[in-house]
């Protein structure tokens, strides 16, 4: 059995907060060896000063954009870009979020989540004395689906990847392809229960106490696939583009 | 508090197992209004009567492709391709599964999921008088990350996405851009109790019960993109391809 659940009455968060402090004030009960905390990058990014003025949300995305990988300009003219961000990670905005901050600023991905993420579980572990793993989140939008799920992006002291080598199915052969990404079906679980409107930024997963380990495990950028060997990293139009131009060089 | 666990118990199923039955010989309890039932689409192919032999899984693939989308040769040869399948799910090996079924044979998706998760939806509340929903799931890669998560590929007396028009964030801003896909989330977090080894198929998810609706609500179906506005709707490789080839024709 699985348990999930929201912590209530976490309050507004401010740079300098001490999060380890915010989340043993509001868990309901005693954390427990093997409980996985999950916490929406939003109120760490808060935590650790990443508010920054911006009169102009796609001016911010364009200071943390490492590479455009695909745009496109609406009908209305509305332009929406698909960016790499400074963690490698490939989204809409860049990790910009204008959403849940004062007017005139917006909030920035923590530098590093993996550490934050790992700094908090170490602040967790010495605090409680419970084994226990965090995932910070993301909401990130998908190719080929509509929609966004909630992903990891911070990890610590926790398995990413569930590690299937050496198991076999149910006919005894090898179930060697599989790799399931378990910190991003955390993430996603746990969006079911924190919600978007409500400020329920930090949820407990009670049931998988075998993918908790030690603080040393790889973190979330682990997830990120190098774009050399990624067949999408690029949109269809720009990759058309660059061979448009390169074979009228050719040709001509 | 959002509860998941898998089914124990659950037989092998063959074609036209009646799967209402075997799940409800395998629930350990009665099912309540506003549970959600999370079936592997494995054992719904397998009572529908998809499998087919197939000496080679790759011309199984090639029969199941209505697009290739991409494909990638390794270093040792091996052909990773990246399809639509008939039910536009971009995906590698179009839905196509050798695991888990005996040698020879291959595993195709149902044909339509949505209807297969409908019936399913319809027959359990039918049978237990109680209100539930039904997802079906299949396990599908990503763009940009590494790895696997369950995705939600039929969906029955679900909203597959949380409806937030109106809603506003803790500032008081409409919350626009944001669409949870909830049926995915919920497809992700019952891998987390599944497995892929164990035979566990099935699970419940309680404690959404908000988000079971009518039998008519939009399917799995309305989770997929039109590869119209689709960035990612070709390969990289395949999409500069056709462009240098276009360039070279309009600069000859």
């Amino acid at each position: 059995m699985l348990q999930i659940w929201a912590l209530d009455g976490i309050r507004e968060i401010t740079p300098g907060d001490d999060l380890v402090g915010v989340i043993l004030d509001a868990v309901d009960g005693p954390l427990r060896d093997g409980d996985i905390v999950v916490v929406t990058s939003k109120i760490v990014s808060k935590a650790e000063g990443r508010i920054i003025e911006a009169a102009d949300r796609e001016d911010a995305i364009t200071r943390e954009t490492v590479r455009l990988v695909a745009s496109r300009t609406s009908p209305t003219g509305h332009v929406t870009r698909i960016v790499e961000n400074p963690l490698g990670i490939v989204s809409a905005a860049a990790g910009v979020d204008a959403s849940n901050t004062p007017e005139g600023t917006v909030l920035l991905l923590p530098v590093d989540p993996d550490a934050s993420a790992r700094a908090l579980a170490t602040g967790l572990r010495t605090a409680t004395g419970a084994h226990v793993g965090v995932i910070i989140t993301d909401t990130l939008g998908r190719a080929w689906r509509e929609g966004q799920t909630d992903h990891a992006i911070g990890a610590g002291g926790i398995h990413v990847f569930e590690d299937l080598r050496g198991t076999v199915d149910a006919e005894g052969r090898p179930l060697v392809v599989t790799l399931p990404c378990v910190a991003d079906e955390i993430a996603a679980a746990t969006d079911l229960v924190k919600g978007k409107a409500a400020r329920r930024p930090v949820a407990i997963v009670r049931g998988r106490a075998d993918l908790v380990g030690d603080l040393d495990l790889p973190g979330a950028r682990s997830i990120v696939r190098d774009p050399v060997r990624d067949m999408f990293r690029q949109g269809a139009d720009e990759a058309y583009a660059e061979g448009f131009a390169a074979g009228r060089a050719a040709g001509a």
